[in-house]
């Protein structure tokens, strides 16, 4: 494969044999609900949890690229681990290296490297999925210290998290984005969470957060006051990558599913492969899985880069992966027949666990606005 | 609605108060896997478990537009049941209402039209899903009577049914679908029904059925000898329509679920469906829908009227209606966002259920083979 | 077939031999810019130039259903023919019938039904297509006379046409819609028209046309002063129906076209049509092209009917009948490969006329924003 | 632009200057028919008609990516010289340095190179596109010569070709692709060429060509007698790399157009380009041309990197190349309306040019069987 190196390709290699070994085993007990707590501490003991970070604190010190492969093996095998670990790597640990203080680059950091820890990305609420600059959790000034009230929604690993990083309203609401802080949470008695219920990537610890009465001093505070935007975003457009390659491993996943069963199949007298309507299914989701690689690759690459495309790309990458994720399982489901729509496949699970990644991090028309306003300043 | 006549129009209002008042509380426990025996009943009672049959063997003496609106109006709170439904009525009562014996037509379409008895379709097999004519059941005549063993996959209401109308061969491989031969079993301790886990469409009580030296008689042959084929193919036609029906009423359930989401919810400071995209995603479901509706309707007419083209639009109704379906929930769930992705909302149980139609009675990939061996007929 | 009566039948069969008499042989000639006055003279001898219309006034007293299997044949063999002829029936003359004055049913009419005459529906401008409310062509009040000031764009027959269905504003641009009046000027050295060179049906006579200082009677008239809207309207939901047709009449003969290629096209030793992927891209077409008819035709009865949605079902009719033709000639040219793409096939024509039918009579977003529109009211 | 070096950037400006000066002036006027002779003349003096050929023969000494390149920015301008280019560059020019002999290295090359002569490669017949290894052509011994008689089809500078590669059966017909032999031939009495009217690339100076009894020494075998189809797939493979970047310049060409418009063109009183459905095409074309472009580039980078993969990228960029053409012109001819539709816009023309990249150098379901065919020695 021309576009990794052989540092890469190796990386590769020992992921797989890790997600074989450990994840394939679990991927249907995640699915039925049990949150893979285990596996993180084991990913964080490969040091690849967090795989950008330093060795100091627990990464690799591996580049952005390596980030992705991590994310896009692990999707293979169970697209809720590799959410778990794509928003406690990229959205939580390395987002607090880079933008938090001394205390949450030193202490908080290598717990969530390790494992030992985990991370919730509280942003979105009941009012506002899309329209998170409209969030209603209030950050008020007492006595010196912040206190907290609010509701979180959708809040992947929100069942478990020891830490939660917390968007709430510092000012007025008509000031939207630029009156948001982030604060860093500690779990605690003021913290009560309820499992959602969904359809797919489950054992995540999905969950509506509510904060009563959550009390910050000024050393919880992530970035500046009023300034949480910036680590929202800092957060969501690594995280938009991430879900490309989430939809990555998806889609070559259910290829090399249907791929087998195709071979194996009989119908009509001959291995349905055979047939040039299944021929041109699979050789359809390869270039569109191919495609989908050189994007997301190409993306992680512009990042280390510092190119300034690199939020637009992250954006095309989300898009183009989910919506190649969700087509690419529903041509293998159908090469697979009945079987591929039982429980005994594991595209019964990618079916399910597919269609999320057109809504989370950013639904597809959120993306598809947000891509609109990266050309009008490109084009301009 | 021009399509409908007063009557068919007065036909679905009935309905829909039963849907509303007896379907829709139970859509859930059925999609947990609780077989909806009693509904059956209750459609029983009503006579329009079986619409088509004459009133005195339990039917309403309806016509096959009728069968349709029934299947499509139960498919929108529950396409589980109307899977079942469909099953009980075209492919077992009004078969063998039509073409089975004078036992047949007097004592077990009636229990079927009561929905005091189920019955089960069992003609694919672990080998054989598509390709129906290699079945490997057989039937050997042993002393006068037939016996019966093989094992039959995918079968709904294979769990609960007390009649399978069971296809198996009754002469050399080699001659295909021209040594089948149809036999309605009564339950009975030679029939093993191990459940199936699905993704969509639980609660049907999907099993693989194993029959070991099932007894049958002269009179359980249903048509002749060898002449099974034409009665499996009587049932799958019409069992394609009502899948059209089923996708109809799906993505009529997803378009009216997404319309009064996207009125009520809130973002960027306005109700979404003031944003266009919003609206020309419901335009397109609506577009879809109503193109569908026009198809499955005028299939059902031509029946009735004896035209030669039914089967073909048959098949036309199948294509497009899981098609439709499958398409118009993802846009629908995509409107409702993380709503629709959790078991709060109807959409996550019609995402995993629309699946189903593009792969049942038929994948579609079949279906497009059958369109065009009808084609080369109607063009040569 | 089903859908249609014997009388309509017989239609079909007489409009399909004078298509094959006259229309065929001069279909390159007309795409080559040869407008095809003959052929209207042709038809009004047929009493098909307006069918809809009583027979003293030059039509066949048919239904709708009858006006759309006109156009489906017409288009089959040049859609640019269809185009003229569906403008010069439904939006100029049917709507003159029925909204115009005695002057207009008596004189103007006959004409138009009979061919002598040719009309023009003027509503574009070069400000606006899609935004038809907001026409800046002026009509002023001048010495009990009206003095109309403008420049009409994408005008069809506009080169030849002996009369102008022309809407100009009335009234304050504020007032959009309710300040415009329709008036029916006749052919005249005020109007200046020049051509429009397009990429597809062409020989259609298209052009802009400038309004010098024309000069109209309060009987000119057509319908209420600044009630131009209703009578625009009432042309364009034909118009959209008719489009529908031209659609469907293009989408059937790229099947047919494409169909009979892959019996005779040999390649690997067989026949094309034997390849399954050719079957499945057949089996698609036929299935879209039968929906497709579904839709226009119910729509078609639904307009005789009275029902209240035929508005919406023009839509819809306009939206997949402009899509599937553009998608099935796609695919057909496919089928035929190089062949196709030369000028000696009609598939070359067909690809390059087909496009127009997403844009003219309101683009397929227009559509869209229309039927959602309907849709609220039809769902509140 | 992350992907490209600063060298290939500046490469990417230059000819950008060349396409805005020499090739946009003479667009309309290729394609009306003229065939570009003169600007092939000023591509060889800045040395890149054939970039990839060393400096002394005539080229830049450039990478593949380069070529890719060039093809990409000819096409936005002018998919017909594209495609001229195209051939003689890599179907000829490059194909002959690094198979032909020593002549037709030294002698052919650099005239090929200068754009001193043309070159056409005449593999396909009537008898045979798709099913190359079909050729009809026979290359028969007599008296120390070969003699040539067949006829070619669809062959792009066929009408003015000076030198023509021959793909001749030299053996039987069942022997297929390994009894085809390359000759280059000189233009020459013996050769005829009839005109093709094509729908798009027009002006390329397509033709069928008619070989009667052309005789070629020894010396006029390119590569092994009976290794033709070494020669033709050399060619072809880069053929449809190429076919892929002729995609992307003319996606980014009609976005660019489109969005252009967008901006300017008012409707409802703001510029359309503020509508959300607008938006989202022009983010949805943008998002299709960027994953094209990693596909092409990175393809074209795979084959200077000798990685094995590169043929399979290679029908993988065709693939998506013409697909993501066809479909992102669709889109912004929607964009414009009437205007696009009129041949004052450049989409008019692209939207002709398009639909050629889905059939030539291996209709899209040729490619679709490579692909598959690839994937088979991959996955094992």
């Amino acid at each position: 494969m021309y576009m990794l190196s052989e540092e890469h390709k190796l990386t590769v290699k020992v992921i797989r044999e890790f997600v074989d070994q450990h994840v394939r085993p679990k991927a249907r007990s995640i699915d039925k609900g049990e949150y893979p707590r285990q596996l993180l501490k084991l990913l964080g003991e490969l040091n690849i949890l967090v795989p950008t970070l330093p060795p100091d604190v627990g990464g690799a010190g591996a580049d952005t690229l390596t980030q992705v492969l991590v994310v896009e093996e692990l999707a293979k095998a169970s697209p809720g681990l590799a959410t778990i670990m794509e928003i406690q790597s990229s959205m939580l640990a390395e987002n607090l290296y880079h933008n938090g203080n001394k205390v949450h680059r030193e202490e908080v950091v290598p717990k969530l490297a390790s494992g030992e820890a985990v991370g919730a990305f509280a942003l979105s609420e009941p009012c506002c999925g899309s329209d998170a600059a409209a969030i209603q959790t209030r950050a008020e000034r007492r006595g010196g210290e912040w206190v907290i009230n609010g509701t979180k929604m959708w809040i992947t690993s929100g069942l478990y998290a020891d830490y939660y990083l917390v968007f709430a309203r510092s000012g007025p609401a008509e000031a939207r984005h630029r009156a948001i802080t982030a604060f860093l949470l500690h779990r605690n008695s003021c913290i009560e969470a309820t499992p959602i219920e969904v359809m797919g990537v489950r054992g995540t610890g999905t969950a509506e957060v509510r904060l009563n009465d959550c009390r910050a001093g000024d050393d919880d505070v992530v970035g500046e006051v009023n300034g949480g935007w910036k680590i929202a975003m800092w957060g969501i457009n690594m995280g938009r990558l991430n879900v490309g390659a989430i939809g990555l491993g998806i889609a070559e996943e259910a290829l090399r599913e249907a791929y087998i069963y195709a071979q194996r199949r009989i119908a009509f007298g001959k291995a349905i492969s055979e047939f040039q309507i299944i021929q041109h299914y699979l050789a359809e989701m390869y270039a569109r899985t191919e495609a989908l690689r050189s994007v997301v690759y190409t993306a992680a690459k512009m990042r280390d880069a510092g190119d300034s495309d690199f939020p637009l790309y992250a954006q095309v990458a989300k898009l183009l992966g989910s919506r190649t994720a969700v087509d690419v399982v529903r041509l293998a489901l159908q090469i697979q027949g009945g079987y591929g729509y039982s429980t005994d496949s594991p595209l019964e699970m990618l079916y399910r666990d597919a269609k999320v990644t057109e809504i989370y991090e950013g639904t597809n028309e959120i993306i598809l606005n947000t891509i609109y306003k990266f050309m009008r300043e490109k084009f301009a």
